[in-house]
């Protein structure tokens, strides 16, 4: 193996658009190429680097009770509405679709719960053929609002997606369990530092979800975890206790008071000295957005509280919600925007509350008239009563929903996703075996996804330094790197030939770095590469000594060739 | 490894739309599933078949000096402008394509040239980078006006691309002769019979192509090979030496006759006795498709001939072309279908003619006139000169070009292609380098594609007989099944699974059939699977003997288990 033969082209210049880490790092090693927004193109040795993760999730899933197969990645359109989703992905925009030759509809796969529902259908008549769950590694498609972070975040990318099929809700748990286990072993054996967090099973629907999260500061997801138990959550979905305001006593008579150009909470805070945020409720309007109909709706939620759009969705069945534009609002409540309030809305207008509030006297709010807010508003008597629900945002701080202990705070990368699904897209799709005691039955589902590309970038956002990529050792494209200092040295060419060759004979993946390069240009080239065990062979190569380094440190020492076999053993191979 | 572990589901009935036995194989044995037309999912056998298929491609290209990475499927049409290609696919109706949120328009690849055009063109400065040869295994699409057949001609299938880039003829020579070498070794190992043909290029380009087919009844392509030389080639393509009809002497006056309803040659033959095909010219119209216009032309061939469409649109430098209708033809000619010539043609009409008519006097033709023949033509006297061009389509019996032998004739399913691009696409897309001489010069390119997916499919065209699949043993799903006969004999369970294990510790991929089926539905079975090594665990269990067999035999013979075993290397690894 000689890396001259890997088309290793390396960049000087940092992408336009790289904003994180791994984005930069993997333009700048050649590693991805940009096609099109989104659109990357993966080269030699990032394709080594993607077939290593790739393997190693298929023995895990294999080893968990899945079974390889592949399915389309178009998919007819006839498919989603009989499972209800096709509205719901071509409203939020997110799923590329097309019309083919005869004017048919076809999607590109976004994920295959539809497809793999009918397969399992058209095959499983009777409870003795299950349970079953199938796998596929392969390319998705989404159409993202802004493609970006690289391969975080990209319009096509590898993913991994298994589908469980049961008889009943207790083989779909002992299925979910095997696939969590299965997803744990795969991360681990990445050389990931992730986390499993409590989810929002989000558009795919079901009665429960985890996500698995590569720990990193650049990570998209916000998530909560509570030091004392083994609470933990994605934001989105996440619980806490929050501690009540002092108790604001008996209702006080409602005071209407001009508050010309005070909007805002902070605002509020200046103008009512005495008046803590917690006694505030802030009525935020937002659009709602079904299949076949828009809504403004009103949400109070406490001032110092922020509203979980992730949760409102939940609680209005909706595909989407975002907040109401200034339009919608002086439609809603007749006056500009930071006014707005339960005092005097128009019963037109659905009004939600998030818990926090139920039971909460004399509060601040807004009274739908611009330049006006009220005092000692008390829901009931000054306004109708709210619809309570959770819909706040968890904080950092706040109690444990378990424990009550105080909840902290990490950013991650989300790598995985696991779903009890149930039999949400069997029923709906009319996909049922006969059971046992002879009764038709929907199929119980469980679906499980695995980013492939994203965890190299989350590897990467995990693992780098002002140098270059530092890669967990058993996803980098080789472990070891065999560099000659001056290949026009016959001598040093034959001991790094010949150093090559033990270690591939002791099964490890190494290369010899056999490029044309002065020796800064190839260290500094090595270094964004990579590759977790550097050994260079140079001037005292003729004495069978060579420098023998990690990556991951900023040195190397002088040891003797057969030394640093060892030593690349000894870190690459700890157990054997 | 046991079979009722991987989801084997075999139907009763043929689907409806099979029309070759791949197609009704595949789905029979549960291979396949139709998600849609022309878009199938594959079962975890037929997963191991084609993950088996895509190894051999893998590893031999390697060989050849190809090197794996992988390109989006999705790709913009910014670069399939660039190169010319966008309207000529959007216009054939062959390429799935789509506008993304932004209205920004996307192909699914049918091909890659245009990515690893740019792809390369990003990374190469300088001829110090060349050669380098890309390859990709992954999905491919076209939106076919007919998907049928299967695998065979399906909308999203599986493929090996590869492309190959250096800096002159010289190296192209070299590299696309690597390949074809990989090329033989692929389906060699494949256990293909299969024949390599000199090819039309198609809407790829270039200067020159070969096409690998599996000799098949049922194949789409016609050949044409010399059972004396090397020659064959893809009847698109074919040349052939015709015999020159008696010479009909010096040109004798025009004589123009009613011919009432006498359109066909045959009619022709009919109503003016003496007069052989060979001395008839028959003129057909064809509609000709370019990107900015279309074009109704007039091309005559001898009556016993056929004319060659690929031939045609080659010259014509066409998109495409197609038989004018009854409309056109009565616009061009000012007489219905059947009586169109060179007589009297209107200048507006560019006339061609087959070179076989080059020199020939005394032709019989139409004339333009509803109902009326000419005879004795001589064009240049009677009609304008056309312009001559090989255009006919070479037949069976006709001589080799290149040594004059009798050319004989198969039916192929074409499962590779190589083409010597030169600088099409280079040149188009201003990809270059800088060469020695410090000048800049575009790429000179190779591509190479292979059908894994569709190889499949040809080796059961090849290789089935009336029970099923035979499948040939370096692509089976498994290369032997070791089937036990009675599941509720503890003694057949254990001695299937030992014989098992004995052949797998041995690198035979074996399989114990423990599914809980009789034994006659479980042969019926079996031999529709097709595994090829079939050995029977029954009644003689106790004393350690089984039946052996191969698939494509009709026999079993009682052996004891380790003459079982020998039997089943010296069958499946005949040289070790």
């Amino acid at each position: 193996m000689r890396l001259s033969q890997f088309f290793v082209v390396t960049l000087r210049e940092d992408p336009a658009d790289a904003e994180v880490p791994s984005h930069r790092l993997l333009a700048r090693g050649g590693f991805v190429f940009k096609v099109a927004a989104g659109l990357y193109a993966y080269s030699p040795l990032m394709w080594r680097t993607l077939q290593k993760i790739s393997q190693i999730v298929r023995e895990e899933i294999t080893r968990g009770g899945g079974l390889e197969m592949m399915m389309p990645m178009a998919q007819p359109k006839e498919l989603w509405v009989s499972s209800g989703r096709w509205d719901r992905y071509v409203k939020d925009g997110i799923m590329f679709h097309l019309a083919d030759r005869k004017d048919a509809e076809l999607c590109l796969g976004p994920t295959h719960e539809e497809v793999v529902t009918a397969y399992v259908a058209a095959m499983v008549t009777s409870y003795k053929q299950l349970p079953v769950n199938l796998f596929q590694i392969g390319d998705k498609f989404r159409d993202e609002i802004r493609p970006r972070f690289g391969l975080m975040r990209g319009r096509e990318f590898i993913m991994m997606d298994a589908y469980s099929f049961d008889v009943d809700q207790r083989g779909l748990d002992v299925a979910y369990e095997k696939m969590a286990q299965a997803y744990r072993r795969i991360f681990t054996r990445c050389g990931l530092q992730f986390t499993v967090v409590d989810a929002d099973p989000g558009a795919i629907g079901g009665s429960g979800s985890q996500e698995f999260h590569v720990v990193a500061a650049t990570g998209e997801d916000a998530l909560l975890h509570c030091p004392s138990c083994a609470y933990a959550a994605n934001v989105e979905k996440a619980e806490s206790e929050v501690v009540a305001p002092p108790d604001p006593g008996a209702p006080l008579p409602l005071e209407k008071h001009a508050t010309p150009d005070v909007r805002t909470v902070e605002q509020l805070v200046a103008f009512f000295p005495g008046w803590q945020p917690a006694r505030m409720a802030k009525t935020v309007l937002y659009k709602a957005v079904w299949a076949d109909r828009e809504e403004v709706v009103a949400v109070m939620a406490r001032g110092d509280h922020e509203i979980n759009e992730v949760k409102l969705g939940n609680v209005l069945g909706a595909l989407a919600v975002k907040l109401a534009g200034e339009e919608d609002v002086r439609a809603a409540t007749g006056a500009e925007v930071g006014f707005a309030g339960p005092v005097g809305l128009s019963d037109r207008v659905r009004l939600l509350a998030d818990a926090a509030l139920q039971g909460q006297t004399n509060l601040l709010t807004g009274c739908n008239e611009t330049g006006y807010h009220c005092l000692n508003v008390n829901l009931g008597r000054d306004a109708r009563m709210p619809e309570f629900h959770d819909l706040r945002l968890a904080k950092v701080g706040e109690g444990c929903p378990r424990c009550g202990t105080a909840l902290e705070g990490a950013r991650g990368i989300e790598v995985g996703h696991i779903f009890k699904l149930g039999s949400k897209y069997s029923a709906a799709m009319g996909a049922h075996f006969t059971d046992q005691d002879g009764k038709n039955k929907p199929f119980v589902m469980g679906c499980y996804g695995i980013g492939v590309s994203r965890i190299a970038a989350a590897a990467i956002e995990q693992s780098h330094d002002e140098r270059g990529i530092v890669w967990p050792a058993p996803i980098a494209p080789f472990e070891a790197v065999v560099a000659i200092m001056d290949s026009k040295k016959p001598e040093q060419t034959a001991l790094a030939e010949s150093l090559c060759s033990d270690l591939r004979a002791a099964g490890i993946d190494a290369v010899v770095d056999d490029r044309d390069l002065r020796p800064g240009p190839k260290f500094k080239d090595l270094d964004l590469l990579g590759f977790p065990v550097q050994i260079v062979v140079g001037r005292r190569s003729a004495e069978g000594v060579v420098e023998f380094g990690l990556r991951k440190d900023a040195t190397r020492t002088e040891v003797p060739a057969a030394e640093a076999k060892a030593r690349a053993l000894a870190f690459l191979r700890p157990a054997g």
